[in-house]
């Protein structure tokens, strides 16, 4: 197929994915005559891919750039496979001043995790992540123990699971873009899904039902 | 307590704080002198609570402003002032084109929602993300019904019960802002332990377990 119809049938404009081109995020097509060149069924499916890293996900080009790369490289197991995607998309990742209490709060976290027998790399950025929010939430007057992060563990690990049903022990290189592509979207959907639980539990408890019970 | 120990309790440099009160995050202190103001305990929780919107949340000026503008205002019920936030924090949103199934996709999370009997703003942000996410995903190979999202709706609901039940019924401006801080922050804590708990679920399954188990 041509640009044209790549554009068509993924409603990327033309402009948008001759720059895709340009910074080699699209492997070029095979070129037919001068300025023409066409594209196949992988063209469209890993522009779809991008377009869901970008618009979706709002990944910037360079951790699509890094995502991408992780797919292709064969070379790479599963489990590193996930460790890739997951620095690549921590890559940016500020580090806010280390004051007010997040080393003990890094100290419980480690602790935290190594109670709940999660094998997780001494360096994952979650580790810091956790301890950032942990230590933020207690300078803020919220008097959180670390058991208060239990069932977030519980609903991550229960869906961890959840998501790792589908793939094939074999896991083919479709398969593998599939998993890091389902494992960032979920993220979003599960963002979404937090805060709509969020307005109706508490619309429940403190009142204005605003919103008609649903007719079901 | 003047900027220099406000600076000095939250780590956060004497220009910054200046840049805040420049832009009206963070309101006056009390003038003592020529070019000099006093600071209380409500500046130096205004400063941590932008700190955290900042740096771990990774929110831009402009919602971190939407947010302090809701907390603070009383005429909010508790319901409209998550409603409040969730749109703040989309505000920003950019629409990905419409192509590829998110119509059909949206009856499929409209249904879904109703199925489970949230009660959620028609206009919630939250459907549009979820009918993308699950139109993408279809788009992208995955034969997933709207069915699959149910796990996660049931664990967003079950922590939005957890986080409310922190709330007192009668909740005063402190607990709406913290209401407010810990939706913020525990997203971020649950996308650091989702990632953390995909890599322990697929050190397990797939092998080349190149982090020692945990020594509990």
């Amino acid at each position: 197929m041509r640009i044209s119809d790549l554009s068509r049938q993924t409603g990327v404009p033309v402009a948008t994915i001759k720059f895709y081109l340009r910074e080699r995020l699209l492997p070029p097509g095979t070129p037919t005559c001068r300025n023409q060149a066409v594209y196949d069924e992988t063209h469209l499916r890993r522009l779809l891919l991008i377009r869901a890293f970008t618009t979706i996900a709002r990944l910037d080009l360079s951790s699509v750039r890094a995502l991408l790369g992780a797919i292709e490289d064969e070379r790479l197991s599963l489990p590193r496979l996930y460790e890739v995607a997951d620095r690549a998309l921590f890559a940016k990742e500020p580090s806010p001043g280390g004051t007010g209490g997040v080393e003990e709060a890094q100290a419980d976290v480690d602790g935290f995790l190594a109670d709940i027998g999660w094998r997780v790399d001494p360096e994952a950025p979650g580790r810091t992540r956790l301890a950032q929010v942990l230590a933020a939430l207690r300078l803020l007057g919220c008097e959180c123990g670390i058991d208060f992060f239990a069932p977030y563990a519980s609903a991550a690990e229960h869906l961890a699971e959840h998501e790792l049903d589908l793939l094939p022990p074999d896991a083919a290189e479709a398969d593998r873009a599939a998993a890091v592509v389902r494992s960032v979207l979920l993220g979003v959907a599960l963002g979404a899904m937090r805060r709509m639980a969020q307005e109706h539990v508490v619309g429940l408890r403190f009142g204005h039902q605003r919103h008609p019970a649903p007719s079901t």
